[in-house]
């Protein structure tokens, strides 16, 4: 089978089809959620997520369907008139159109699809929506900036999207107050299931609407998270196959180490990004190195678009497209745990013989 | 393994796991959901599902995380100010709470648990709720019933809650707007896919709404559901691979004859509604026979609730525990086709030599 290097749904990580085997054996897909069993994975799902990612007791870990579902439930939750976006791809902006459809005062700061964040605004607004990693056009915005942002606006909500940076991102959870993604990219899962951490912060922000007469949603509103996960259940019938995949992947991702993780994700990004500096045919499309995201590769492709994507066809793998605007122009590279050392050594050398 | 009567999740049906592993083996979970491989086993599950189902083309089908989140979409999207919900069990309940969540004027006509509804009331409302079959007390709404309330408001969208009685239901889909259900129930799925049916009024109305300046939610309302699932596609990166396999379960029905299930689950009702008529320790919970479920079979156990809970685990089956304030007093059967006859006749063998 081919190498997927498309950045979500991408490859799965090696052991999800064995635990998804093991999971139908053992009865998990036909547990009640109300079950013992079933908050015993649930829990085990907790503490492996937790260690892995260093998260503190002060932030909780909730389940959702989709990382799309929590842009809903942000907004929804944490704001009663303004959130502020901080937009430099099509992800970061959907987020920004979520909080207008939700009839939010949704404030825009944005830079051209590539480029990177310099400046740190002070700014009146009660969410500060950023994005770790653009996975649409492969730019990061570091975790110093992210850290900026929070001392210069310390009573804004931050909330910072994840979705292909987790588990490689190693944040300093006392400085975020919510911090989401989603199982198919960096955890090389199936798609069905997104991760919503949030700080002390966000629950009081949501019971203080709440308190106040808002809607915050129905079933998936903080409050109704956080009984249910007191008692280690989700508020409705969840993905609970993903649930318990999830804490078994964390499991294999702890007991590998994720720092050795965290070094072999450097590796692979430095060896493509140093292939793409050098390549006759293909150039990065983030030029800025402090804005090169090591997770998602982006390379601008130079009217080789479909002659490389069938190159590397032949040789097993598979490229992602460019996204939304940029789909024949571009080629993106996940380079998440699910992809070897090995592959990435296959990828460059196939672009090298290009 | 045991065989599990709980009503969901439940049983899985015969060739869930069969199809979750040809799911993997070929490469359906790295899938990008913008894809045509993707697109083209979407429109297989549309169509085999249609067809099983019996839906006419005038309905859309839609996929959710769940028939939780369903009753959020079904506010948010076709209510304005009122919702009238016909309460008889603890599901029916919850969807009259969402409304009052989302700050709509929920009106609650209401029996006791067990009981059924017998008058057809004018209503003046945007949106009737029925529960065709309460999962917690195993009462069923006659299909005569759901279609005479419309006859009678015509003006009001009426919906109705199906998640444990399809694919057991034979609707007359031109005679309702919005059926919903989710696929750990009669489909003898995981958990983690709700299936939302609407038709063209529904549409109709949740676009009314975007024009008069409502909001109607963000990426699961019914025109982003609409303009996406024309190409086959879905908004969100969805749960591809349950995607997948409910449209192979709908094909494995559609093959063994959906009437031949519906007849094999009456056969199955009547042998276990029979046994508990003349059992001497144990009665049927629901009393009226019009409005005793063909699907979940609740019992009253009389105080035998452990021995006999605990008698069918020795002979390799597992009830389910009476829902809510009935825990204890009551254990529940689902009537699924996962279940077969052979399983039901070993099941009521039981129930009598207790």
């Amino acid at each position: 089978m081919k190498t997927i290097f498309s950045p979500g749904p991408s490859q799965l990580y090696f052991t999800v089809e064995d635990h998804t085997r093991h999971a139908f054996k053992h009865g998990i897909p036909s547990l009640s959620h109300r079950s013992k069993s079933f908050e015993k994975f649930y829990q085990h799902t907790q503490e492996h997520l937790r260690a892995l990612l260093n998260i503190p007791p002060s932030h909780h870990i909730f389940f959702s369907s989709s990382a799309t579902e929590i842009w809903e439930r942000l907004i929804q939750n944490l704001v009663i008139e303004k959130s502020s976006h901080f937009v430099n791809g099509a992800f970061s902006e959907k987020f920004y159109k979520v909080s207008l459809q939700l009839h939010k005062q949704a404030e825009l700061i944005q830079v051209e699809d590539g480029k990177g964040f310099h400046e740190v605004p002070e700014l009146n607004t009660e969410l500060i929506a950023v994005t770790h990693n653009e996975t649409s056009t492969g730019v990061t915005v570091p975790c110093d900036f992210i850290y900026a942002l929070k001392e210069k606006n310390p009573r804004s909500l931050l909330c910072v999207d994840a979705v292909s940076s987790l588990p490689n991102a190693n944040f300093d959870y006392t400085k975020v107050d919510s911090v989401y993604f989603s199982v198919q990219k960096g955890f090389g899962m199936p798609p069905g299931l997104g991760v919503w951490i949030v700080n002390e912060a966000c629950i009081a922000k949501s019971e203080e609407l709440l308190s106040a007469g808002y809607s915050i949603g129905t079933h998936h509103n903080l409050p109704s998270y956080l009984a249910n996960g007191k008692k280690n259940q989700t508020p409705e019938t969840p993905n609970s196959v993903a649930i318990y995949v999830l804490g078994k992947v964390a499991e294999d991702m702890l007991r590998r180490g994720i720092e050795h993780i965290r070094k072999e994700t450097v590796y692979k990004s430095v060896i493509l990004y140093q292939e793409l500096a050098r390549h006759e045919k293909l150039i990065p499309f983030v030029k800025e190195k402090a804005f090169q995201s090591p997770t998602v590769i982006v390379a601008e492709t130079n009217g080789y678009t479909k002659a490389l994507s069938d190159y590397l066809d032949s040789h097993g793998m598979e490229a992602g497209e460019g996204y939304g605007s940029h789909k024949g122009n571009q080629l993106r590279f996940a380079n998440f745990p699910a992809h070897s050392k090995e592959q990435y050594e296959l990828l460059v050398d196939s672009l090298r013989s290009f």
